[in-house]
C-alpha cells in the first residue's frame, strides 16, 4: 500500500516514520488511516490539496471502496479532510506551521515548571530513587522468596472469581477490614471498629494521607530524631514545620517543651532506627501531652510483626482514650514488598473524611488483592507465615550481628534489636557515616547512614543494615565485602 | 482463669470488657497478659499494688510458672509492672488518672480539626459518597459481569507465581508499560516511550498527581464547562483558581481569552458529558495556545475504548510537539471497576518527578496486578474484551435511547453518543435537573444532573445516564421506573 500511496502523495517531505505507522498487525483500514493522517500532519499532503475520489483511491490501492470511504469519513470527522457531496476530499487547514520542522515530541523543548510540592520532593532525602535489584543490606525489605506465593496465588484466583458477585462500591474491602482488625486486636492490642481500617497502597501513603487531612502549611509537626525519613518527607511536602525531638532510652523526650505541635510521629514499639521501646509510663505521658496540646499522634508500627524476645509490645493506639491516635502499618514487610498494601486505623470521627480523601486522591488498593488477603489471613496463612519468618529472621539477625562483629567489631558496635528487620551498628563519632555508606555503596553493599535519620543535630554515627531479606550465604558474602571495603577505608 | 483472677484483683472497678480480652482462640499466656494489663489500665490494679509472686500466681491460676513469668517479664518490659530480684512485682505508676472515668475511645470526645485541603474535599461535589450497590443508570460503570474473570484469575495466578523472580524495585511494571503503550500507539495514536507510562490506582489519582506536581495555590486552571467534576475537585484541592470555559460544537472555546492558565483539562475525543468531538483544527489551536501560555494540557481519554460509529478519534497527545500534554486513561471502565488501575502518559521531562511523587504519595498499584494485566493485554484478551463490549454497549446505548424516547420523549431530548458508556438527555430549561435527579434517586434510579457538571454559568439542563452496566431487562425496568417517577413529577 505504501508504494501506491507514495506515488499519490509527495513523500519526499515525509520525516521519519512514526511508531503508529508500522504496518505489523494493522488492518488495511488502519494502515490507510495512519498513512493519510501522517502525510497530512507532516505536511506531505498540504492544506488545500485535493485527494482522488474514494472510488479512484480504492482502485489504485486495491482496497474495497467501503474501506476507503470509511477512512475518509473518519478523517473528515476528525477535521483532517473536508468533504462535500460529489466533490473530491480536500486536506483541511490544520495549522501545519506548528508541526513542520520540529523534532518529535521529546519534552526537551520545554523545561518542566514544577509546583512547590514537587520541588520539595525533589530535594527530600526520601524516597530514594529506584536502586535496581536490591542488594545486601538494604533496610526495609523482607525475603519475598520465602513467601508462600502458590497459596497466595490461589487466594488471588478465588478473589478474582468472586469479583462479579461483589456488588458494592466500597473502597476498603469489608472482609479485609474485619480480618486485619481481628489480627491487630489479638496481636497488637488495637481497639477499633472494622470501618476505621483504611487500606492504602503503602504505609507511606497512610502517612501522606494523614498529613494532608490534618495539617496546614506551617503547622508544627514533631518527629523522633533520629527517625523515619519517609515521615519527614511526607510532613515537609504537606508544608509542615518539622522539629526533630531527641530520644532518650524510652523514646521521644517531651520534657517541659512549651511548643504545641499539631502532629507527633512516633514508632513507640520499636523505634526507627534505634529499636528502642517506649515504656507505658512514657506512652501515657505522650498521650496526655498530645491531648493537652491538641495534637494527633501517628503511631507507625512498621515491622512489629517480627519480635524475637518475648511478645511484641502492645500498641499505643490501644491506650488512647481521646480518639487522637492514627495507627499505621504495612503488609509490604510481613508479606512481600510488591503487594503494595498498607493501612491506617483512624479514629472513628475521621472515617468519612478518609474514605473521601482516598477516593479523591487515588490512595486505594485493588479490591481483588484486598479480598485475597482477607482470605489469606482468615485461613491462618498470614499468622503461619509470620511465625515462620520470625524464626528465620531471628536467625538472620543473629548471623549478621555475629559476622559483623567478626568482620569489623573493633570499630562497629553492634546491638541486635529485639525485633524488626534491621540492625543499627554504631560507628565512632569521628567517622562520617554518610561517607562510609557511600563507599560501601560503590563496593556493592547498600546500607543507610544513621546521620541520614536525624532532623536537626546529628547525635550519633552509625550504619543501618537490613538482615531479613538475605540468606546465610548472602549475609556472609556481604559481610566479607564490607570487611574489605572498610579496611580500604580505614587505611 | 478469669474467676481466679477476679478473686485476686478487685474486678468491681473494671469497666466493660475490651474486645482484645475475649478468650476465643487466645493462648493462656495471651489471656493472662490481657487480663493483667486490662486491670492495670482500668485501675482495678492500682499503682503500688503488689502482686503475688509468679510461683504463687502460677499455682492459683493452674498455669505453668514459665507462662506466668513470661507475662510478668513482658509487662515489666512495657512498663506496667516493676520487678526486682526476689521481690513480688509491683504495679507501676501508669497515670491511671488519665484513664479512669472516661468512655472507651470513640473519637467523639475530640472533634477532628481538618486541614484546608480536607475541608475543601468535604465541600466538593466529588467524589460522591459510597452509594451502595450500583443501580441503573449510574454513569461511569461498565458491566463487570461480562468481564472474563476466569481468564483474568489465571493471569493473576501466573503473575503471583512469577513474583519471587521479579527482582526489581520499579513502581511501574515494565511489562505493563510496554503492553499498554503498544495498545495506545496502535489504537489511540499516542506517541511516547514505555517509561513515560505511569500506572496509578485510578484516572482520578492521575489527575490529582498532575495537579500536585505542576500547580501551586492560586494558579489558574481551565476546565470545560460542562465538564468532569472529578477534575474540578482535584484542581480545587490543589488550591488552583478554576475557570470553566464554555463549549461550542467543537469543544472548549479559546477565542481571544487573554488569561494565561497554567493547566487546561480537556476530554477532546469524546467530551464529558456532552460527547462532542474536538476536530483537529481546534486541537492544533489548543496546542498552540497552551504553548504560548506556558500551560500544560491534561487530556482525559476516559472511555475512548468504546466507539460505535467509525473509529475512535486519535488522541491529542499524538499531535503535541512541545512535550506539554499529559494523557490520562483508566482500566476501570475497560475491564472492571474494582481493578483500580489508571494511568497517565507524562511528557519525558516529567518521568523522574512522577516516579518520585508516586513513591512518596503511595499513588501506585500492586505489581502482581500490573503484571497480570500486561499478560492479559499481550495475549489479546484485552482487545477481544473491548471488541465484545463495544458490540454489547452499542446495543445497550440504542436500547436505552429507544426506551427513553418511548418513556419520556415528549420532554427528554435524547442524543445517542458515538462512543462511551453514557448518554445525555436534555431537559427543557425550565425544569431543574438537580431536582429531577433527586426525585429519581428516591424512586430507585440514579442519574446525574447536567447542571452538576458546570463550573460557572449553567447553560443547559439535562440528565446524564450510564447505559453500559445494565442488561436489557434492567434497562427496560429502569426506564419504566423513570417514566412513572417523571409522570408524578410533572403532574
Amino acid at each position: 500500500m505504501r508504494q501506491v500511496l507514495s506515488g499519490l502523495i509527495d513523500l519526499a517531505a515525509r520525516p521519519q516514520q512514526r511508531p503508529q505507522e508500522g504496518p505489523q498487525g494493522q488492518t488495511l483500514n488502519r494502515q490507510l488511516y495512519n498513512e493519510l493522517r501522517g502525510a497530512i500532519l507532516n505536511g506531505a499532503l498540504a492544506p488545500g490539496r485535493r485527494l482522488p475520489s474514494s472510488r479512484e483511491l480504492a482502485r489504485q490501492l486495491e482496497l474495497s471502496r467501503n474501506t476507503v470511504s470509511g477512512v475518509i469519513d473518519q478523517l473528515a470527522m476528525e477535521g483532517y479532510l473536508q468533504v462535500a457531496q460529489g466533490r473530491r476530499p480536500v486536506v483541511a487547514a490544520a495549522r501545519p506551521a506548528l508541526l513542520r520542522g520540529k523534532p518529535a515530541a521529546s519534552g526537551a523543548s520545554r523545561a518542566p515548571p514544577l509546583s512547590h510540592w514537587a520541588k520539595r520532593l525533589q530535594k527530600a532525602h526520601w524516597p530514594a530513587v529506584d536502586e535496581g535489584p536490591p542488594r545486601p543490606f538494604q533496610p526495609g525489605l523482607g525475603d519475598a522468596r520465602e513467601f508462600p506465593h502458590e497459596l497466595w496465588a490461589r487466594c488471588l484466583r478465588r478473589a478474582a472469581r468472586m469479583a462479579p458477585r461483589r456488588g458494592t462500591q466500597a473502597v476498603n474491602s469489608p472482609p479485609l477490614q474485619a480480618a486485619l482488625l481481628k489480627y491487630l486486636v489479638e496481636h497488637r492490642g488495637v481497639r477499633a471498629e472494622a470501618r476505621q481500617v483504611i487500606v492504602v497502597p503503602s504505609a507511606q501513603a497512610a502517612i501522606e494521607l494523614i498529613a494532608r487531612v490534618v495539617l496546614n502549611a506551617n503547622d508544627l509537626a514533631w518527629l523522633e530524631s533520629p527517625g523515619y525519613s519517609g515521615a519527614a518527607a511526607a510532613l515537609e511536602a504537606a508544608g509542615a514545620r518539622i522539629v526533630g525531638v531527641p530520644l532518650d532510652a524510652s523514646g521521644i523526650t517531651i520534657g517541659d517543651r512549651s511548643e504545641r505541635p499539631r502532629l507527633i510521629f512516633v514508632t513507640p514499639s520499636h523505634q526507627y532506627p534505634t529499636g528502642r521501646l517506649m515504656p507505658v509510663s512514657r506512652r501515657h505521658e505522650l498521650l496526655a501531652f498530645a491531648e493537652r496540646a491538641g495534637a494527633i499522634i501517628v503511631e507507625d508500627d512498621y515491622d512489629s510483626e517480627f519480635h524475637y524476645e518475648g511478645r511484641p509490645v502492645a500498641a499505643l493506639q490501644g491506650l488512647d482514650e481521646s480518639g487522637g491516635v492514627f495507627y499505621v502499618g504495612t503488609f509490604s514487610k510481613s508479606t512481600f514488598a510488591d503487594i503494595r498494601l498498607g493501612y491506617v486505623v483512624v479514629p472513628e470521627a475521621y472515617v468519612e473524611i478518609f474514605e473521601r480523601a482516598q477516593r479523591h486522591s487515588g490512595q486505594l488498593a485493588a479490591l481483588p488483592v484486598q479480598d485475597a488477603l482477607a482470605e489469606f489471613i482468615d485461613d491462618g496463612h498470614f499468622a503461619a507465615h509470620i511465625r515462620k519468618m520470625t524464626r528465620l529472621y531471628g536467625e538472620r539477625r543473629d548471623r549478621l550481628a555475629h559476622v559483623l562483629k567478626a568482620a569489623a567489631g573493633d570499630f562497629l558496635s553492634v546491638a541486635p534489636p529485639s525485633g524488626g528487620m534491621q540492625l543499627l551498628a554504631y560507628l565512632p563519632r569521628h567517622l562520617d557515616d554518610r561517607d562510609v555508606a557511600c563507599r560501601l555503596q560503590h563496593a556493592g553493599i547498600t546500607v543507610r547512614s544513621l546521620s541520614h535519620h536525624f532532623t536537626g543535630r546529628i547525635a550519633d554515627r552509625g550504619l543501618f543494615l537490613g538482615f531479613a531479606a538475605w540468606n546465610d550465604v548472602e549475609i556472609d558474602t556481604g559481610a566479607d565485602m564490607m570487611r574489605e571495603a572498610l579496611r580500604r577505608l580505614l587505611r
